[in-house]
This record gives C-alpha cells, sequence and structure tokens, in this order.
C-alpha cells in the first residue's frame, strides 16, 4: 500500500485538521469529537443542515460546508459511520433556532446513529428532522443497507435544501425540497479498480485487467454484475440507461447531469462520460439544463465513476443556481 | 489498460467536446483546430491571456478559461505540445485589442510552437508578448526542457495575470505580473505510481510497491532520485524543502500554499500533504496567508502530489483574491 499518509489510525484526524488550517475563512473543525461547522457559527433563525458519513468520500460532506450549502458536517473513521456523540454536538452547532435538518445516506449505521443523536438533540429542546437519501438505482439492498444506497444524489439534496434553508424556508419546508429532490435523483456507478482503506492495507476487492463492477456502490460493496471492459459510451448507457428508466423520464423533460469521478480517474475520462450521458438523454428526449463534472463523492482512489440525473423544475433549478460558497462548490 | 474512454485516437477530442457542451454558459470550444474560449468573445480593450499545453492535465488549461482568467486554450494531444496552427486562431479570439499575453509551460515543444504562432499572430498585426513559467525546481534539464519545467505554479500565474489583465492593466503591465509571480514561485512534486497514456496503452515507467520518484515531471519525466515509500509527513519535506531554499523563504514573508494532486490520489491525502507543508514554511517563519488544495495540473490518473510555495506580497495577494468563473476556479 502506497498512500500520502503517515499512521493509518491518524489518516482521517490529520486530513480534517489540514482541512480545516486550508480553509478557515469558511470552516471550524471540532475534536473530541470531530465535526466540522461553518467559521461564523449558526445563522439565527436560519434552518440548520447538517449530514455525515464515513470518511474517504471527500470533498464530501465537509467541502459542502459553507453559505448556501451545509451548517455542520460529521466525519466517521474510514467508511464507517460517525457516531451520535459526534452528530449531536454538530446539530447543536448548527442550530440557529428554527430546527435542524439531517440529510443521511442510507446505510443502516448512519441512519442509526443520525436517529440516536436527533434524540439527544430532540432532549436539548431542538426540533429535528431527517431525510434518507437513496439514489443509487444498481441494488435494492446492499452490503450495509436496506434498501436503497446513497450516493453522489446526495450533492443535489445538499445543494438545494441548502439554497431552501438560506431563503429562509422554514424546517417543514425545507425538509419537504429535500424530499423532492430524493424523489427525482437517481444514480448508478462502475469501478474499473477498487481502493485500499488505510487501516486494512489491501484492497476492498479484485477485480481483474479485463473485468469492470457495474452498479458499484463508494465503499466496493458489490454492484449489478461484472462485464468485460467495454469502450466509455458503452459502460455509460450502462450506467444512464437504468437511471432513466427508473427516473421514468419522458421527452422534454429538463434534467441536472452530475458526473461524478470516483477519485482515481482523470478529469478527461469524466468529460468523455458527461458526453455520452448526455447524449444517451439527448436521444430520449431530455433536455439537460444544468451541469456538474467531476470528484465530488468519491471512494478514495478508487478508478470510475457515477452517473446521476436530477428532473428538474423551475424551483429546484432556481435553488441549484443559487449562490453557494462552500472549499469544493462555489457560484 | 483500463480507461473511461473509446478509440484512443479520439480521447482528446471527445473530451474537449463534453468539456464544451457541460461549461457552454462559460467557453466555446472549437474544432479544426481545437482550442477553447470564453463563451462571450473576446473582452474589447482587454490584454487577452492564451495558455495551452499537451492534454492529459486537466483541468489546466481549458478549466482555467473564463473572466478573471485566461482567454483562450489550446489542448495539444495528450503530452504533446500543440500546433502553432491551433495556437494561432486562439490567439486572433482572445485578441480584443489590447494584445495578447502567452503563457507558456517550459517545454522545448510547447516554446517553439508558441513562439511560431506570435510571429503568425504578429503578421496579422498582433502584438503577443510571451512569458515562460518555469517553477519546477527538481531538476535543471529534463527530457523535454531545456531549464526548468513549468508544473503547477503556472496555475499562479494565469490566476494573477488573469486579474491584472481584468483590471485594465495594459499588455507590458500584464507581462510584468506575470514575470513577478514567475520570479516568486517554486513547485516540486512526487510520484507514487505511473500514469497510462491512452495511446501508449502501458505505464510511463515502472515503480516497485516499495518506491516513489521524488521531483516527478507531470509527464513522468524523471526526477531528482528514487527512494523507499516513507509516511507523508517525510514525503512532504522531501518537496517542500528544496521549494524553500530555492525561494529564499525569509522569516515573516507571506506565501499562498498549492497543494496540487496529480489525478490519483484521494483529496484526505492531499490535506495530510498540506497540514505537514504548512507546518515546515511554519517552522521557518513563513506566514501562510492564501491555500488551494485539489487536483488542478494533473497527470492523468498518476498518484502523487506536488507542493507549490509563491511568496506574496500586497498587490499578487489582491490580485489572486479578485474574482474568478471559470469552470475549474471560482470565487
Amino acid at each position: 500500500m502506497k498512500k500520502l499518509i503517515n499512521d493509518p489510525a491518524h489518516v482521517t484526524d490529520e486530513s480534517v485538521e489540514g482541512f480545516g488550517l486550508a480553509h478557515a475563512d469558511l470552516v471550524a473543525v471540532h475534536t473530541d469529537p470531530t465535526f466540522i461547522s461553518r467559521a461564523g457559527g449558526a445563522v439565527q433563525g436560519k434552518v440548520g443542515l447538517v449530514s455525515g458519513g464515513g470518511s474517504g468520500h471527500e470533498p464530501l460532506h465537509g467541502g459542502f460546508v459553507g453559505a448556501g450549502m451545509l451548517d455542520a458536517a460529521v466525519p466517521g473513521a474510514m467508511f464507517t459511520s460517525p457516531t451520535p456523540d459526534a452528530i449531536a454536538p454538530a446539530t447543536v452547532a448548527a442550530n440557529g433556532g428554527a430546527g435542524v435538518l439531517h440529510i443521511v445516506k442510507n446505510y443502516t449505521g448512519d441512519v442509526l446513529n443520525f436517529e440516536t443523536a436527533a434524540e439527544l438533540a430532540d432532549a436539548d429542546g431542538i426540533e429535528v428532522r431527517t431525510v434518507v437519501v437513496n439514489d443509487d438505482v444498481a441494488v435494492e439492498d446492499s452490503l450495509y443497507t436496506a434498501g436503497r444506497r446513497g450516493v453522489a444524489g446526495t450533492l443535489c439534496v445538499e445543494k438545494i435544501a441548502g439554497a431552501a434553508a438560506e431563503r429562509g424556508d422554514d424546517l417543514a419546508a425545507v425538509t419537504a425540497v429535500a424530499e423532492k429532490v430524493i424523489a427525482n435523483v437517481r444514480s448508478m456507478g462502475v469501478a474499473l479498480s477498487a481502493c485500499t482503506v488505510p487501516h486494512a492495507g489491501v484492497p476492498s476487492f479484485d477485480l481483474t485487467d479485463e473485468e469492470i463492477e457495474i452498479g458499484i456502490g463508494i465503499h466496493g460493496e458489490p454492484g449489478r454484475r461484472r462485464v468485460p471492459m467495454a469502450p466509455a459510451d458503452e459502460i455509460t448507457s450502462m450506467l444512464t440507461t437504468p437511471v432513466l428508466d427508473d427516473l421514468k423520464l419522458a421527452s422534454g423533460e429538463k434534467v441536472l447531469l452530475l458526473v461524478n469521478g470516483m477519485g482515481g480517474t482523470p478529469l478527461s475520462e469524466l468529460y468523455v462520460v458527461y458526453r455520452a450521458a448526455r447524449a444517451i438523454i439527448e436521444a430520449r428526449g431530455g433536455v439537460v439544463e444544468r451541469s456538474l463534472v467531476g470528484n465530488y463523492v468519491t471512494s478514495l482512489e478508487m478508478q470510475g465513476a457515477s452517473v446521476t440525473v436530477l428532473r428538474l423544475d423551475p424551483e429546484l433549478t432556481e435553488l441549484w443556481d443559487a449562490p453557494v460558497t462552500t472549499p469544493a462548490l462555489r457560484w
């Protein structure tokens, strides 16, 4: 295993510390327990947004803390759910008196730990609502999940709900917008290579030089099937077609297309995938109104990509376009 | 070779096409010959900025076209200099009547081809000046270079000269600012793995599981030495110490610290490197005033990172902070 780390036991702490130093204008890093909040603290009167999950998916979620998006993020150890004793103080830090929304990816550990933290916050008099993101159409149940997994669509939920909170929506309204995004976003990914979790020291699964895993999870969980390596256009079709089928995309509908890198694939290849996915959407009569291409919801150094499609309406488009100022997303 | 591409012969064209579709609000992609310009065309009365070089280093340079940075970028084939017949029309497209600055990384092919293109533009009545970026302290001459190579410091030159052009500086003043950045920026990189150029199909060099290459070039050119794999703090010292020595950084001086990923290294590891580099700078009495961490000047899927330090003065800081709206850099 060759990685730019020191002791595998400290990689998350050292990485988060570096992140906090590099972005001190935007975020504050807390230790014991570890969480990230906005540099300026909670915005009084605004609904607070908190997300979190295992580390190894950077910039998710810490990179999305800032004006127009999250108020706090809770990184667990690598590929390990954060604990309630970290989520609870993050919830307090995010509370501006208008309640807090927990945005949780659908993994059993995350769901349970955010639930416990919500109960702790409730006991402190903070109203908490929760949405669970489950955009991955690849498999119905998975290694760490009952129901579908939450993957790159989470970025869309955090951006759009964040904009709704910023414009002054109350907790019920922010929750409703988040649920609308979840109802209209679908994703599917592919792995060309596995990644290595530092404390494990060996790749999380084996792929030969001739095969790829269609429907991979962001922790390397098994997908739908292994197939022989194929041209990018064919692979992109294997991802985009199930996404559009599941979304029941109708001709004339407008969408946001997010092509997300798993961490180890060159940006130039992500644009090749984007080109192919866009052609498939347009062949169905869909209209790509907004786009995002890059490494946003990663699996350490895994090579591969995912395709996310969000059905847009005027409200979602307006909230997507609203200003955002975070370490990883800014406009 | 497993890559998200179709025919290796078309990967650059398909990637640039996807890039143009994804960012049509910011850039326009031209074919035959291939170059990228601002969506709105040249800004009348403003000095135009053009850069370019072999593809495979994305988002450099196309990702930096937009308000506050470049006016046009010319991508060559993978790791291959763009030709004068592409650079010349890009120069015309960037010309708003106030002349054009060519920002060239120091590789023999790039320098020669930009020189020829400048002569062509001059024959068309466009005044062109050229700066050559040579920030890599690793080696004095290299595989494709007489003198030092140009690497991630190029981003600093493009951002800061772009801001100078945007505020209305004339061609001599923009050139002087670019030269000031070049005089004050140094970089050095490390590779943990090689990358594979699509049309070659095999890794560009061999590294065992136990060794790394200190001072690597962004095309996999040999660096200073191969050493055994080491903790991130030690590797970061091997990069940062020569950079600071060459820069002759004095106590109390303010710097910008850019930790750049080579493409295949997780963001979490880049922050571990950032933390270590910052500590080394501070131990010398340096003050890290500005920071950037991410994959900006890459070598396809190479695993590794580079450390860039730019000595700041109030003018450079102000120009760095000025607004920028490009696909890959925005604030």
